[in-house]
């Protein structure tokens, strides 16, 4: 089996509404399930203010060391969405109106409703690709590998099926959780061992509190399924001799 | 009115659970709050893997970057728990069992359960100072201005209490909420007016769809409350003139 270049991403979520606490971020999770079936591994994420020193020095670090990045939040009307204008600044790139984009949001709205706020929503890196938003007409956009996308869960998530043509993933990561009536310190030793003997897999170990009880979720990741496999027979083995309940597997 | 100092913080959640999807961080959320509410900014999150040289760089970047720094996460009993070592590298500093926590866990477990996956936990910078645990006995950590906590969300919130007394903070940050029945496009011009004219309060604004309607959140922030008056006398003002209806303040 030969194994492809590893595909990575980068995630920067922007937005001073997360650094305070009042938003939870749940754009990296659909983001990631996402990618992980498209076989894309996201490596790193970022959680960043509404500053356009930040935005464009964190673009620019991040490009370089990912297959693609994506931003979420600040593509909006208002006076803080500013992540258009900085990935342009990031690339040096002109930045306006961008013809297509204007296009789409003058038919979107109705005549007269096409306000100053709505044109800025087309104001981005004119050389820019879009991302067709089929929830709210407001376009994303991507400039070589960085995926801009807005904040809004649901809008995010009625946005990314259209980049599915566009990425060019690796193997999908299969994924096999198995959760235990146990505790983390009971096992602790076990898994190690295992772990040592599956180099190809990755096993995650998550203590969890549900309905007052203790248990642990052994979640193990490759990209190869014969490997996924083998460990999770050798982990039942395991399992069956320390005679311990599986609540769940999937 | 003197200004303080700024004292800001960054957050480092260490989960490849977070990368891959499988877990929503919700800790983020539960420090910022509790930070600014003792005056503490949170300027940075990342979400890196459970991967010793990453973790050790990203620690001493940040570390030098801002007064304080929280780690989430790597700090139990399993394989993939290696925060406390990795912490330790980035220090330089001696690793092994700390004899204080050790005598804290043997207290905890009954005679015969203070078994090695248990003492792990234990294992850390030797001249680490402890970060007590109500909920479930092991406790967290921290060397210089480096707070190394749980990634069990439960646990970490029973937590941070016991630290109010060793962080210094600043003007503890106020926020307002003004909720909407509008679009941000309707009110970004007037909202950029008031925001260049309030240059001491931060203003975000966050459209939300709640039960099949738009909205948006108006959200001002700030360490001094006159401003914070001020600004939002600028709103009420313009809300009232555009005949707005407000949904809710808080």
């Amino acid at each position: 089996m030969t194994n492809k270049k590893e595909i990575t991403a980068g995630i920067i979520i922007i937005g001073n509404e997360v650094l305070s606490g009042r938003t939870k971020d749940i754009n990296t999770s659909t983001l990631a399930i996402w990618l992980s079936s498209i076989g894309i591994e996201v490596k790193e994420v970022r959680v960043i203010p509404d500053v356009q020193s930040v935005i464009v020095e964190t673009v620019n670090i991040l490009r370089k060391q990912f297959t693609y990045i994506f931003t979420t939040g600040g593509i909006g009307p208002t006076h803080d969405d500013i992540t258009a204008e900085s990935v342009a600044m990031a690339f040096d790139a002109d930045y306006g109106f961008h013809p297509e984009a204007y296009s789409i949001l003058e038919k979107y709205y109705k005549p007269g409703e096409f306000n100053e706020g709505r044109q800025k929503m087309s104001k981005m890196p004119i050389d820019a690709k879009l991302i067709l938003n089929p929830t709210s007409g407001a376009p994303g956009f991507y400039i070589e590998n960085v995926f801009c996308l807005p904040g809004v869960p649901s809008i995010l998530k009625s946005m990314i099926g259209g980049l599915n043509n566009v990425l060019v993933g690796g193997d999908p990561i299969i994924s096999l959780t198995i959760s235990l009536r146990t505790v983390e310190s009971e096992i602790a030793k076990s898994v190690t061992e295992i772990q040592n003997n599956n180099k190809n897999v990755e096993i995650g170990s998550y203590p969890f509190f549900r309905a007052g009880k203790l248990g642990v979720s052994l979640v193990l990741r490759s990209s190869e399924k014969n490997k996924i496999d083998q460990c999770y027979k050798e982990l039942l083995d395991f399992i069956k001799i320390k005679k311990i309940e599986i609540l769940k597997e999937d």
